[in-house]
């Protein structure tokens, strides 16, 4: 082999282990990487939204603007061209799917956040169409309007490829049982698409006690909103009325795998003292209607417990870009001790099936 | 062998193989069982509270009284005789520490919890020394009364022989991390002595939202009530103040040991915008100053995660009766895939330990 060739090699080989990236069609350990890496919860915004978080002024709940110390965010945000795919390269995501940055449109008044969500579907479908095996994305909605948001997300689905549907945990302080949101259920069953139950800011009553940097925001306030949410979901009996439909939820499944057997043993015992009967186990609904990613969580133990419990074909890859460093979350994945049939699946068949990619 | 013989080996054999009960010094398979199982988050309840749970009337939340369908509950918890040791003869429980069952004295106006907590504390210690190796117990308080509480947990350790102390999360909607409790600190540090951190019905604002049984009670909103308590704890630097205090919580952590690198990541991720700084990472608190108990959740996927993320030093049994069903958990655990050791850490030496009983 001739110097310049060797060195080139090496330089190769060395941004690889530095990366993960795939160069040539061989990976970090020489051997063919036989899958693409697709995240599944990465944020985005446009700029019309940026700017209506400003017009909001400060409401008392975190909003990504163009000021202050989270500017970078905004800017990060808002491009879902050139300089994502850039990063994407740079980290070893093939793919990304978008979906609009918490609390996304519930914030905004009805009429607002009706336009909005048009105006979001509108251009990320744009850039899906620009970049189609680097971008997938969910339809932005304003739930604060249950029957335009479902003839929103049919317009997203049918006539700009949309993947599914995302939503930001509580609209207005009211979970997704309420029966005013209906139509969003009727939506999703009758179009087969997956929505994604993404974190905000907590339900007021529970925001009130989230008061110091270990309890607030992603630390723990996120898990406890979007949990509560999920199993007010089950509780509620919504899937037995619309059996088909599929649940997204990050962060490890927001904790719910931990918990399974007990909340079956004593949704059981409170069986007892009330009359609210399912038509199965609460662990039962989240084996079938639910599926988790890894955005935030990608480390062994949880991954572990939870392959255990829900099998690996309910889990996803997500970095949560651009608030997790996307290079290490798919540094430690592929770390892991995982087979090549389970990294495969994590990162590429799960999501090729839930989102019909 | 004679047939009689014989037929009182093989009965024997059952009874222990039903039970897990130690006869003779052998267990259920044959091997010696060189442990004491020793279960620490048992609950009672003594005649005076119960009547004043029910001169309460409805409050809205759940109390033990002798009417209604928890009405067996009421038996069994004032039951700090001979039926519970022979249930725990039965059920293969060599010993049982005891605590005040939720919600405790804290529902009960400031002077009634105080004279309470003297009249539970005196009757729970003469159980104890009447039934030396059968039952050790944690002080019941009045915690809306820090100072008194404080007292009366100096006279319960240093007079009545109990091991620590039990509060039932929230006082009023308030948690430990209010100034006002400081005193309470103080004492535990002084005395080295754990807090049992246990459930209740959360605060107001928290409970409010639990509106179902998937969600309500055990099955999931004690988890967020304990766990929030437990972070704002962290968070709030009391244990930079008092790194010598000691908190158990049950339920395996409350889910905490599946969350703590997130938790650390997001609390760094966090410090870039805000000032709070404490001497550790969060996790490192959980580790310095708390230990857990497996009480309603002996399973072996969380266990495992817990002890591979805190150590099985940090893990103690419990079988949370008699809301639970102690025979099950036992024959739970003995089932899994422990060495000897884990076993006799996790059913004996750490409760010796920590309780130093």
């Amino acid at each position: 082999m001739e110097r310049r060739q060797f060195i080139r090699n090496a330089l190769s080989v060395a941004t690889v282990a530095a990366t993960g990236k795939l160069v040539g069609g061989e990976n970090t350990t020489g051997s063919r990487r036989a899958y693409r890496r697709i995240a599944c919860e990465e944020g985005f915004l446009i700029s019309e939204v940026v700017a209506a978080n400003e017009g909001l002024g400060d409401i008392g709940i975190p909003l990504i603007t163009r000021n202050g110390p989270a500017a970078f965010l905004a800017e990060l945000l808002c491009d879902i061209g050139d300089g994502r795919i850039a990063a994407m390269e740079r980290d070893g995501i093939d793919m990304q799917l978008l979906m609009l940055s918490a609390p996304g449109l519930q914030v905004f008044d009805r009429d607002t956040a009706i336009g909005l969500a048009r105006e979001v579907n509108d251009q990320v479908s744009e850039a899906c169409r620009r970049h189609p095996n680097r971008f997938a994305a969910l339809a932005a909605m304003a739930p604060q309007a249950p029957e335009r948001a479902a003839r929103e997300l049919e317009r997203a689905v049918t006539q700009l490829g949309l993947k599914g549907a995302i939503i930001n945990s509580h609209t207005g302080g009211r979970y997704l049982d309420d029966p005013e949101f209906v139509p969003i259920f009727e939506a999703l069953q009758d179009l087969r698409v997956p929505l994604y139950l993404h974190p905000r800011d907590p339900v007021p009553g529970i925001a009130q006690y989230m008061s110091n940097a270990v309890v607030d925001g992603a630390a723990w306030a996120y898990a406890v909103e979007v949990g509560t949410h999920a199993l007010r979901l089950i509780g509620s009996g919504i899937f037995d009325r619309y059996p088909d439909v599929q649940i997204v939820i990050g962060h490890m499944g927001e904790g719910l795998p931990f918990w399974l057997p007990r909340i079956d043993n004593r949704y059981q015992a409170a069986l007892r003292f009330a009359n609210s009967k399912l038509e199965l186990l609460p662990s039962e609904y989240v084996h079938r209607n639910f599926h988790i990613t890894t955005s935030g969580m990608n480390y062994m133990a949880p991954l572990e417990l939870s392959m255990e419990v829900l099998g690996i074909d309910r889990l996803l890859y997500a970095s949560d870009y651009p608030f997790e460093k996307q290079g290490e979350a798919v540094a430690a994945v592929e770390a892991m001790p995982l087979s090549f049939e389970q990294k495969q699946a994590l990162f590429e068949a799960n999501a090729v099936r839930v989102f019909a990619l």
